[in-house]
């Protein structure tokens, strides 16, 4: 993709996150984009990402809900302001509580993808919710709560 | 520690786990022991580990419950059967759902402490409540039931 992901709009010193940082070199580099009122993410696992063989990590399935949903949170505040997210200032956003439910084992080496619905802007809180489906197949829901920094 | 943790314990072709496999050598090899009727585990975070500047990733520390809960979940349905978990059948837990409430940021460079009381064991699920500090101070507080695996 051309476009830039929410990720690659948070300012230098706030990208280095394990999970989506673009300058932590040992990181995932979780990005998102919207798609119409969702946010979408994909992502491909390495083979080492696995739990039980043949199936995903469920750190790594709450890492990707975590970095996704933060980052939906950032790009549905500026989306409520009216203003781009090259604009100043930069909002970004932390977790304040995390919920995945694993409905089914996520199969390894299929592309994962994340889809996400923002339920809820009020003040510093935004609640974002994802469905994690491999293949077509939902394998995970997931829940966050995200709190807008201050002062970043 | 010269004690084994309960991840070692687990059948080598269910050690490929990202989170606590005794064979994945790109993961993070949690180690979860006994102390009284709690357990604990303890994990140095690399540098890499980061969130915004300072703190840690909370996809890690989900990742942390996560293995650690599971770890948990399978040493009390051992004890629960009045047996060692060196003997057969092997138990071997996977995650159902997964909670966690950052309380405050997670200060990295710290070595971190995570405590676990088994709050419910009830057929195949378990239920595991855990507390993580970082130098004794509280920072997340994690929920995960545990389901055993069949036929392993």
């Amino acid at each position: 993709m051309t476009q830039k992901a929410f990720q690659d709009y948070y300012p230098d010193h706030l990208s280095h996150c394990y999970g989506c940082g673009r300058l932590n070199e040992h990181g995932l580099r979780i990005k998102s984009y919207w798609d119409g009122e969702e946010s979408v993410c994909r992502f491909d696992t390495q083979p080492y990402h696995t739990a039980v063989p043949g199936y995903v990590y469920g750190g790594l399935i709450a890492s990707l809900i975590d970095c996704h949903s933060t980052g939906t949170a950032a790009a549905a505040a500026y989306r409520a302001e009216g203003r781009a997210m090259d604009t100043e200032p930069p909002l970004r956003f932390v977790t304040a509580s995390l919920r995945v439910d694993f409905l089914r084992p996520t199969p390894i080496g299929v592309p994962l993808e994340l889809r996400s619905t923002v339920k809820e802007i009020k003040g510093r809180k935004v609640v974002v919710s994802t469905v994690l489906s491999a293949g077509g197949e939902v394998c995970a829901r997931g829940e966050v709560v995200a709190v807008q920094l201050r002062n970043i």
